[in-house]
């Protein structure tokens, strides 16, 4: 058998904020770093032992990483980071709140830059200090792979590299994958494996910091997904993401 | 130029109790953590800007390199960890107390054993649980390499494979990398870049929590090298690692 967990970090400044976050690289708030030990946690009782894990250039991510590993008692695994993993680009919008923005163009505009699967907000200019060209950290990727706004397809056009060419191949040569990235990068990653259509996946909502299991054959078919921890706390989990979008 | 910094993990629950740890995975204190977002803060100071990093398998390390990266806002660099890196393992004496230690065996016997180049410990037998052959994390190295006891000779040889084979030529291609290890191992760093010899590296205390930089030419010739921060604090902290050893 072969595992892979997928973790969505815990809450962020700017979710605690309700604000369009994307590639900003927006710290844990202390909620979010406790719901990313409490993942630890959740994983140490189901006794999963990792090979390695993934995650993206983002804080967030990799700090809910590494809380994880450490309540994991796993800290020593190999991490490899990939900008592919990062959250999706939120384009002009990044900073703005989402309520605000609500108001401002409709709940229903809101709703289709959060979540149609093929219209992105509208681009970052090329001067605009927020545009990725101007971060150091991308400087190894080439300009043109780096968004200046996203739609979902988007993200998942850009993920599916590093999941074919990085995570596969981890997978088939070890038995269990922790991958620690944001909403709409495991969005992306869920509708690959599970199959799941492009109108379904938009109202796909993964909760935050609770582990969810994939468990493979030897020849990478799923067999079965989960998520760790209590049934009903992750339901209300799943609710309140799917509820920051409105104007109350 | 091409620069590499070294930075020793700050006070862990063992240090704080003067015991010997080696191997053990000792966590840090709430200190060790003050040290290292320090140290973050002191490299950014110094405008560094690291292309990739390394570490040991042992969380006082990593954990002191991750909050580094953090106060730094250099979380996304990649991160390679070598079990190379360790501590020098401490064999039998792993868990006691250092000033115990040297009341039952006599502080010269104490200071052999801590600072000799070539005398190593008692060792650890095949069936103790502190053996590293029983430690899942070891499990991808060959169990000749894995030792039951080092002097800071044996140190120094499993440790010039990973300066070598993965440093250096990172150092070729990069221009700054970070490595957060500990006392002996780093130790052994310093001695093999400055040619110390095996009797003066003996008396070298590297300041925990520090940044040692040093800096070569692009034909990797070393140019200089220096610790960041107050130079008073600096040879303060030196003096108190020189004196764990002693009764009082």
């Amino acid at each position: 058998m072969k595992t892979i967990v997928l973790l969505r970090h815990g809450q962020s400044a700017w979710n605690a904020e309700n604000r369009f976050t994307g590639w900003t690289d927006v710290d844990l708030t202390e909620q979010g770093m406790a719901e990313a030990r409490k993942a630890g946690v959740l994983m140490k009782e189901a006794g999963l032992r990792f090979d390695l894990a993934f995650t993206s250039y983002l804080k967030r991510a990799i700090k809910t990483l590494n809380f994880a590993l450490d309540s994991l008692g796993q800290d020593y695994i190999p991490v490899s980071k990939s900008w592919r993993l990062n959250e999706k680009h939120y384009g002009n919008l990044q900073g703005l709140n989402k309520s605000e923005t609500a108001a401002k163009y409709g709940e229903e505009q809101v709703l289709v830059w959060r979540r149609s699967y093929d219209i992105a907000p509208p681009a970052l200019t090329e001067d605009d200090p927020r545009n990725p060209k101007h971060d150091p950290r991308y400087r190894g990727v080439p300009d043109a792979d780096l968004p200046r706004t996203e739609a979902l397809k988007d993200t998942i056009e850009r993920l599916m590299p590093c999941w074919n060419d990085e995570i596969v191949p981890a997978l088939r040569k070890n038995s269990a994958i922790l991958v620690a990235a944001h909403g709409n990068s495991l969005r992306g990653i869920v509708k690959h494996v599970k199959g799941i259509s492009d109108k379904d996946i938009i109202s796909l909502n993964l909760p935050t910091g609770i582990p969810y299991v994939f468990e493979f054959d030897d020849e990478l078919n799923l067999k079965k997904d989960y998520f760790l921890g209590d049934p009903e706390e992750v339901r209300k989990l799943m609710e309140a993401v799917a509820n920051q979008g409105r104007k109350a």
